[in-house]
């Protein structure tokens, strides 16, 4: 590969985090030794080969993108997190600080004090500080405040405002605005003045001078386009654009169809106030799949993969805790018909079998509907052709995993009554989950609260006790 | 706002929806009329009422973005949605089929003949066929391979060749290609002799005659340093590199980390074939997260909103099986111990709290382990601290959880027996669920196969079973 040897791969990630670990085993390992021979002759050759590896650690770190260093402090244990976060340079605090989960960052703004979490807020951007900002101790956030000049200090304070489901709270200020009457060769020449563009700059704005925005100009008509065409003349005017009010799922789902690379942000008035840029979005989409996994899986929030016992432990209460009632509330559901499972055992075999199919044809539906939703799919002209969808499926369903279950419990325990019984109440428990299904998630959204959170946990919750329920209940009509 | 005049903000995707759900509906209420009516005469007016509105219905969806198209075609019934397939211009099809959902795709592909199908093949690019041929009759792919030149079929015959969770799937051949020894004025020139750029073009590629790549320049530097420049001292030559059979997960990782728009992608001679795109990743991201949400829900596949009753309840017939065969197994374990039960009818009652809470913890650790081992977090360092945190956290929950079950149950069944036995069946299953939690996926992972898929389902079958089994056969020892 003797042609290839001008160009560096970076490493990979993995690679990096070996690195850095075998250099934190050698560091401990000299330690350790330090510590087991206790012998005072040695300490100065053993200081130095420890001043060595963490040189050598130092220098390693210093090289790597901002993120790889993130993604290592996200690997390491608490002890070693530590000892990498005093080798890095103060300067790029900031920068790490906003990369990592927000569990690490939480133990990482513990460990600073305030000068250096002041400086680390310095470095950064007006939006990226106002990233950092819930996590700071409030009188840090005020001197920051303090320190800014007036049009950033007005940025940061509105940045502040929005919430964190908006287009505001994506929003960076890092754009290039031109006017529309000049020339391209002008636009060329003022941009080479800059010296440097803004990350992500495909595309210049084009505002006049209160700041309305009149239209886009694409980097690549830049370049191609004859350098004495005006501005005005070359560029699109229908263009997508957001305002910081805007729900940041839409704005996602609007990159992702359009294949933008940033997007101007304007107020009421039409006038420019920010950008939006794919790699916000590219974070915003990989935060929001991951909070939707670990809530479904009865997490409260991001949990550091090196918390202590204690703090984890918390973190899952909340859920168990849910759980836990409606379990209870399932359990007292069976409580009411220990007379009937008294005089006929086998109830208490079968009955899960009932609750639990239900609870997984509920979670099906639910799961449509909450993707209808997010898609902006369900209108009121389809909704009623979407609910008869839902309940003939669970019909026909019913129909024939009741069935099954039926032929299954008469084969068990030689009871054709027995065998209708069960049939009939898986039927019915799966109409009941394609209605909670369907219900839910739409009354949800209908109030405005996020129809996927705790759906899974409420839909389980009623598909279990009405299962026992309905198959308790007929089985003492009919059968005891 | 008379100075924004000039701007034309794009329509929104659920605005273009509601007007053409106005349209199809005056379509519709146009059609029941002549239908109800039957008067000949009428005729002729209706027709031409009929046709302005499908007019300006294909107008409309003449102006729209093709992902909007798309996005309407989701979320129309099967009947209308092929009235609109109608009215979109045929040179747009293969564009609008590339952004369907795979059962859209299925439904419209069925609806159209081999010559519609080959003319969309043909109006696309290289890599867009070959996202598409999957879908596409294999007689029709021979067709387009036999229509393309030799470079094209190449690189079409390359990419079918990819699995669709490589790089190699995810990449395209639209790169801009140029020499290390030219000075940035030639580049210029050369671009505008190009006459347009690919999208999304953030940089170009620095390759020498074999095609061996030697670093990239971005167009920022492009537009701001000296003209006179040489590209060999512009260039970057500290690269993010992928190869095609890289794992797209990875890449997508990286171009989050390092916020990237483009990067190459080479061979293993280090020559360039191709790049990727952020918004291949953005989609590749999406889609990833869709069919987790899909197969956590029990879903086979992604599913049309308006799928025939029978298709769509096939679809849920894999998982709602699978979910059969658990609830059967666990049933049978309660079938083991019918007579405790029998003596003992509150155990019945108390049995589901202590699988649910298993099932519940057992999916919280499953969660973060599956997590962790996505993020590349667990090494052979880190893992033994991993596993004993999480069994110091079910101990520690299953005492607390345990302690309150046990309670109440003596609280309800005044029986101090029963609230200890179910304490310690709470304890034993969280650590049992601790334990399938931290070793199914890290095993999976060991084999090469996605640890997240099918875990809820495996975790809570073992959790259930072991629960009843860890509870009725405690309770049978020490109550009954």
């Amino acid at each position: 590969m003797a042609e290839t040897e001008e160009i560096k791969p970076v490493d990979s990630a993995a690679e990096n985090l070996q690195q850095v670990l075998i250099l934190l085993n050698k560091h401990k390992l000299v330690e350790e030794l330090v510590h087991r021979q206790d012998m005072p002759r040695h300490d100065l050759v053993e200081t130095l080969v420890h001043k060595q590896n963490l040189t050598e650690l130092h220098h390693k770190l210093d090289q790597m993108h901002p993120a790889d260093v993130a993604y290592i402090l996200e690997a390491l244990p608490r002890d070693q997190r530590l000892i990498v976060w005093d080798l890095v340079k103060a300067e790029r605090d900031g920068e790490i600080l906003l990369e990592v989960s927000d569990a690490v960052r939480e133990m990482l703004i513990e460990n600073m004090d305030r000068a250096e979490l002041l400086a680390a807020a310095e470095s950064l951007d007006t939006e990226e500080i106002a990233d950092l900002a819930p996590d700071l101790p409030q009188d840090v956030v005020q001197d920051v405040l303090g320190s800014l000049d007036e049009q950033n200090r007005a940025r940061l304070q509105s940045a502040l405002s929005y919430d964190e489901e908006t287009v505001g709270a994506l929003m960076d200020f890092d754009m290039v605005m031109i006017r529309a009457d000049i020339t391209l060769e002008v636009v060329l020449r003022y941009l080479r003045r800059l010296g440097e563009l803004p990350d992500h700059t495909d595309k210049l704005f084009v505002v006049d001078k209160n700041n309305a925005l009149h239209g886009v100009l694409s980097i690549n008509k830049l370049l191609v386009q004859d350098p004495d065409a005006v501005v005005g003349a070359m560029m699109e005017t229908d263009v997508t654009v957001f305002h910081p009010e805007d729900d940041a799922a839409s704005a996602a789902q609007a990159f992702e169809r359009y294949d933008l690379v940033t997007a101007p942000v304007v107020d009421a008035d039409n006038r420019l106030i920010g950008r939006i840029s794919v790699d916000a979005v590219l974070d915003y989409i990989r935060e929001e799949s991951d909070s939707d996994m670990l809530s479904l899986a009865g997490l409260r929030e991001e949990e550091d993969l090196f918390a202590s016992v204690w703090k984890a432990a918390k973190n899952r209460w909340m859920w168990l805790g849910v759980n836990l009632v409606t379990a209870f509330i399932a359990s007292r559901v069976i409580g009411v018909f220990e007379g009937s499972i008294e005089k006929l055992v086998a109830l208490a075999a079968l009955m899960p079998i009932v609750a639990g199919i239900g609870g997984n044809s509920g979670n099906q539906t639910g799961t449509l509907i909450v993707r209808a939703l997010a898609l902006g799919q369900i209108t009121s002209n389809n909704a009623r052709r979407l609910i008869s969808k839902e309940f003939s499926i669970s019909m026909l369903n019913g129909l024939v995993f009741g069935g099954v279950v039926g032929a299954l419990a008469f084969f068990l325990y030689s009871n054709v009554h027995l065998g209708l019984v069960i049939w009939a109440a898986v039927a019915l428990n799966l109409l009941l989950a394609a209605f909670v299904g369907i219900v839910i998630p739409l009354a949800m959204h209908k109030v405005g609260r996020d129809p996927a959170e705790g759906l899974s946990v409420l839909l389980t919750a009623i598909t279990d006790s009405g299962g026992f329920f309905i198959f308790l209940g007929l089985a003492t009509l009919f059968l005891v």
